[in-house]
């Protein structure tokens, strides 16, 4: 007998559509059918769609930083908020500090993480300090080991790489076949900017959205582009911001090259002028993150992408700081210099209401395009795929169901995350998850998270479609 | 208990791969599980996939010509041959002929057709003769009763359309909610290039590709695509042959547009140099058709487009007509000018051996978008979805069962049609259906058609899904 | 000794800005020098710069017009209006009408214009009226007699050349070595969105802008390039008014076509908003003309096409017609529908003025580029150089002497024709022409029009440097 | 009375062609007149061309190499040499060497120039070292005194400024109105894959071109526009080789931006292929200069370029070392590895008549617009205009008279330089220089250069009119 039927929903994957009944037994779909049969648990799914539980491939949880700053959610606390937002997987950066061992730093990751997880987890890496140890034997041995992704930094003092760098670090990758995630600004075009906004006495967090305008993300993408051209390793460009990169994009897919592209909801939903705050004031802090939000024309053009895709995948890069706290926004130097603002906003929860509302509510894209982008996409692009990333027999029993018609306004009391504030704060969307099932489980039902902080298991990964297969 | 059951199949869908049993009972996939349980029938399938039987969007069959020239299959020997190819539903043309009403074309097709097919069928309209009656009252009729898409033509002397014809067609299509298929070439210039080269005794088959060149084609497929800005209605470009008009394609796209996009198996395998026969001969003949093949730089564009979402359909043309025949190829006058040669060659039953082989096998695009091309976007884009395009419960058991590594050289005398020969003659390829399953009921196994000639039912369709939803 | 001395003057060619005298004898520049020496007369151009007089390629006076309108300018007034603009050469057309013969219409525009003409004329034909007759000899004959450029049509009831007829017309065109000009605007999608627009009410003279809409006039234009592809010749496409259609040439330039093209003051100096009149009223018929002006975004693009030589002339397409008066546009039935307003306004005067003043003095061009627009590509273009066009030794005379500093309001007050408005009424420009000098002989000096309306002579022309040399 | 008449030539300028005669005194034009009178000398050009001296803006001479190799021109040499192939001014490179103040490098450079000059010569400096001494107070005053442009390298282990310094470095240009001439090649990119095909035993001279395959070339293109738009200065790409970075150019060039770009000789008349020598020999190292010449494609795209405006100038970038010299081509190690043959062909004598040749007589480019890449634009650019770059009243006398009709076979035999070879040998052009006058002196005769080694003078230059004017 079947321990979970879900009957009566719309089954949605990233190509079909369908209405059946879904039949689970120790955490897997063993059947997807007209009529399953009996159940130790029944859920009426009526009214509702069934869609693979959200996964998010790009999230910062209880990552160390510099400063005195604390990031507001560890692993519990951002887990539960993912689960609110109908996620049932998150990939959290394990990062590499200047002189650590990579293989210590996912270690240290992994207590950090143990037991405190309500939602299944796999690590990407954070490579910022490639030594020949790092890329001729952990690195190699990492991927092995089934962390078959890492990112690379184009900027921030403390994890930039050179070309030099990349190019090394590209080369490891097409070698292991482990894909690459590029945050892609120029750090010193950066430094320019901040340099001369600093001293014009443009200090207010808006400055943090001038002083890394789109060419510098553009440059930083074509560069991106023409390293992994050339060492012949396929990239994912992530939080595409614009029309300007965007546009490298496109090119370089056109053209054939093995290049991913991932964008979030900051670039839908804001723009720099949610910067100003009140005034220019430090209100604004609430916004920084990096790349910043665009403008109107962005927007549109990253609606382009999305649709036509360019974009791969919609994740939330959740990084979150609390608004009023000294190891938050409010750092000591953060009202002196947008320079010293935390770069980083939270997002886990609302990732899919909002692609769900801006998107598929609002017609501008399909319910199976919004599958791909927030869930089988990125299970196929990070080495998860078929055990995640979709509604399949034999795959985890990994399910949102999934209300089309629920109207919410976003708000910092409906958040389950650590953080004091939503940058979506009086946001109106239709459409909200009301139940997580994680490998047949419910962890998440009517606003209460209720798996618990080890519902969640740590995922080893294959190797990433993108190198074929 | 089930009728059938299929075991061990490795089931790819637009977006999935898995590995599951698909259960059948009364023609439809009813369960699709771990164990399915038992069943009337087994099919085992062990190294096998099983892909959503064939749509072959595009198919002339038994359609009136003039000047005595017989198409060389009816539904009969077309459907037969479609079914080898691994087809479940072929999509055939009511012509109406000038002077004819569009129901009574109707009706007569369907006297035709009734009794005598393999597979399914559905119907679109050719319009030639749009008067106020057809537009008025017999096309929204029509499209009410099923008929939801038609197709226009740019060129050819008794079909031909002008501007304004085009623009008051394109005006019902968008308020009765029909798909427009356009083959886009320009009457005028291609008429201009045919009289200079008849004027230069340039008459052999080959300079009926000189007489219609990428240009006539691309400009064809411009207007096509203003008309439909201008009447904001959805439209497919048919039977695209070359990357000028592919880039006015994928130029609308990105504006987005509503436009929608088909190629061809002869696309991809055969060049304007075919049409060259034997030292410019007659033999050339056997590859005329309209728009002639390219050459080897639109070949890799066409690819492109397969690959990255420019070309949403993948379709035959298949258009037949004997060679070595009076009422073919060699009709009165062929011998004398490439104008008089009938345009069209068969392929029906190579579409899909054809873009698996070289698409799939040789790694220009993965499994899930084979299947996107040849079945599950015709069903979306023409209104036969969800019962057809797909393997879900609920879904029509059309299924084709396909070894991926058998290797077959393409040959007449494996072809199921009534044409004399195969424009594809011994061309190797990889991958080849070994038996095609129609709503439950094998059609087709090992090389035996079986289904018998009232196999198929004809299908009335819904509204494409280019109108949202 | 020579007649004239233009002494302190910053000559202004195409290329070169230099100081230097100018010394005329016979009404042709015969040196020019540091010093040039005595002259019979004497002029001091002390802060002025000398220009090579103004060339507009693209004027219509009195050209017969149907349903009684008469255009407000023959040749008189026109020239004379020329000439107190800075020109010294405009280009008229004599229009064919159908049934005519071509060399009767030529005869017949002859008489019009013998002996009234204050500055020098030429004639582009334009053909309506395609027969064997005038494609087999009378257009050839005219060619070789001097007459090297004609206009075509591609809308307009009276006038419209269908596709058959375009590729005869540019088929001899090649043959003969004639520049052709094309009118590009889609016939019948005009005719389609009139009646639409017209049907729902929509009559105002605002609604000619959107009954021809951007994209008909891009599909005409990416027509007119096919078939110029097709047939192997040059074509200039005239009085481009956007983005969609400028980036159609665009993309046909970089393709090495030999596509030519001309935009007007109206679209940069006006927009459809100018229709809309004082709350939608008759006002706005001062406006009307084809294509109609558009929005900020085209005269943005317009601009980067001035600079970056997708434009090769700019003209004014002056087409009089007076506002009150029932001959012009107030004719009868006007004020019922936009589809009777008589299409075209004045500009002859204003051209140079206009793009000197946004162009020049608002440093969006260089003064090289003003006269390579204004006077030197229109003289290459159309087989006047190097008699017209530049400044240089062997020249005639034709010279402008322009204040670059002096700031004048345009106004009706100020204009020589014999319209009753200008469009431009209002507008503030800086630069302004002091001085027309035609072969030596002053005809317009500081708001006086001297020289007669003998003053100027027909120019045969020889063949355009757009078909080599 | 006039030093020098020069009659029955055609002069021709970068927008005319005229047929007069021209007035020399003093060393420069003082008219152009049908009949310009008596003179001392009189030279009767008839049949040839009077262009307006070539002046090569891209020369290196005499600069200092590091590891033994010595350039094989000094001033003597160089400029004799750029005086037999029609030039009158060239712009050799002020080399700073890291350490180096550049105000001594500067001094050192006019100390090897001095006395020892055919032709008018001025420097552009090349900075390594952009120390706060050398941005804050050297550079400016050295561009107030005459040295507007400067040349930064993105590549070479001695030069290599990066991105930071890229940006300081902009930004006084911006400031002091100086032109930037960007080197853009990626350093990083380069080296990886140097050390690659070395690990693989690549390492004849042909194998320098696949270590810096065109992406490379064009993200150091875009990386370098990219800074330029960050700082908002002009700056001019030189040695453009292909279609990869020119596309970034005219992707600059649509957006408005502010780039000038630079073509060679080498990229329409030599391949990469050339550098395969005979059989992967060192014969190769002859062709070894970087960027290297890429394909045939990529020349297709040049001369698209030369001729619709993305390239602005075309110089020699003469660098030339002895092929059978250990202090050349032949240097230690160079036989070990392409990495040290030393990078650079010569090329000054034969810039001109290859231009001339394959563009103008072979009709891909007209004149005028020989002239213009020639002569007039570097003038405008770097600062000499109207001095010299055009045959104009006022300016210097500086006159090349070209046959264009003389058919010569280059050859080392034929040159004046003092390398051992030319990479253009037997390149049998149309068009040759017969007679080089500079500031009214003949230099160069019928082979012969006559001028003496104290003909030429240094210029101080004005700003480039990049910045406007």
């Amino acid at each position: 007998m079947l321990d979970l039927a879900i009957r009566n929903a719309e089954i949605v994957t990233a190509a079909d559509r369908i209405r059946a009944e879904i039949g689970i037994r120790d955490g897997r779909i063993v059947t997807i059918a007209e009529d399953v049969g009996e159940a130790a648990e029944e859920i009426d799914a009526a009214g509702l769609l069934a869609l693979p539980g959200g996964i998010d491939a790009h999230v910062h949880l209880e990552q160390p930083q510099g400063g005195g700053v604390v990031m507001a959610d560890g692993f519990e606390s951002g887990t539960r908020s993912a689960a609110a937002g109908g996620n049932t997987t998150v990939m959290p950066f394990a990062l590499q500090q200047k002189g650590q061992s990579l293989r210590e730093a996912v270690q240290a990751y992994h207590e950090a993480a143990d037991g405190k997880c309500h939602v299944d987890t796999s690590f990407h890496l954070i490579i910022t300090d490639p030594t020949p140890q790092v890329l001729g034997q952990e690195l190699p041995a990492l991927v092995k080991a089934g962390y078959t992704s890492f990112k690379v930094f184009m900027t921030y003092d403390d994890m930039v790489l050179n070309d030099a760098e990349l190019l090394e670090v590209f080369d490891v990758a097409r070698r292991e076949k482990a894909m690459v995630m590029v945050h892609a600004e120029g750090y010193d075009a950066i430094r320019y900017m901040a340099k001369r906004l600093e001293e014009a006495g443009r200090t207010a967090p808006y400055y943090h959205a001038e002083s890394r305008p789109q060419s510098v993300e553009r440059e930083a993408t074509h560069r991106a582009i023409s390293h992994a051209e050339l060492t012949d390793v396929p990239i994912t460009i992530v939080h595409v911001s614009g029309r300007d990169p965007m546009e490298q994009i496109q090119w370089a897919k056109r053209r054939g090259m093995n290049v991913w592209a991932e964008t979030c909801p900051q670039y839908i939903a804001l723009t720099a002028d949610d910067l100003k705050g009140l005034n220019m004031d430090f209100e604004g802090a609430k916004y920084v993150c990096s790349p910043p939000p665009r403008d109107s024309d962005s927007q549109k053009a990253i609606w382009e992408g999305l649709r036509d895709g360019t974009f791969d995948i919609f994740s939330s890069d959740h990084c979150p700081f609390r608004f009023e706290d000294p190891k938050g926004k409010d750092v000591e130097g953060a009202r002196t210099s947008f320079r010293w603002v935390p770069n980083g906003i939270p997002g886990i929860e609302t990732r899919m209401p909002i692609l769900f509302s801006e998107g598929v509510s609002k017609g501008r894209i399909g319910l199976e395009r919004f599958v791909a982008l927030t869930a089988t996409n990125p299970a196929k692009l990070f080495g998860l795929y078929p055990r995640k990333g979709t509604i399949a027999v034999g795959a985890d029993a990994d399910i949102t169901l999934w209300d089309p018609s629920r109207e919410v306004t976003i708000s910092q009391s409906l958040m389950h995350h650590d953080c004091d504030y939503t940058p979506y704060e009086g946001l109106e969307v239709k459409g909200w998850p009301v139940r997580t099932i994680l490998r047949g489980k419910t962890i998440f039902a009517e606003g209460e998270v209720t798996g618990g902080r080890d519902a969640g298991v740590y995922l080893e990964r294959g190797t990433s479609q993108a190198f074929g297969g």
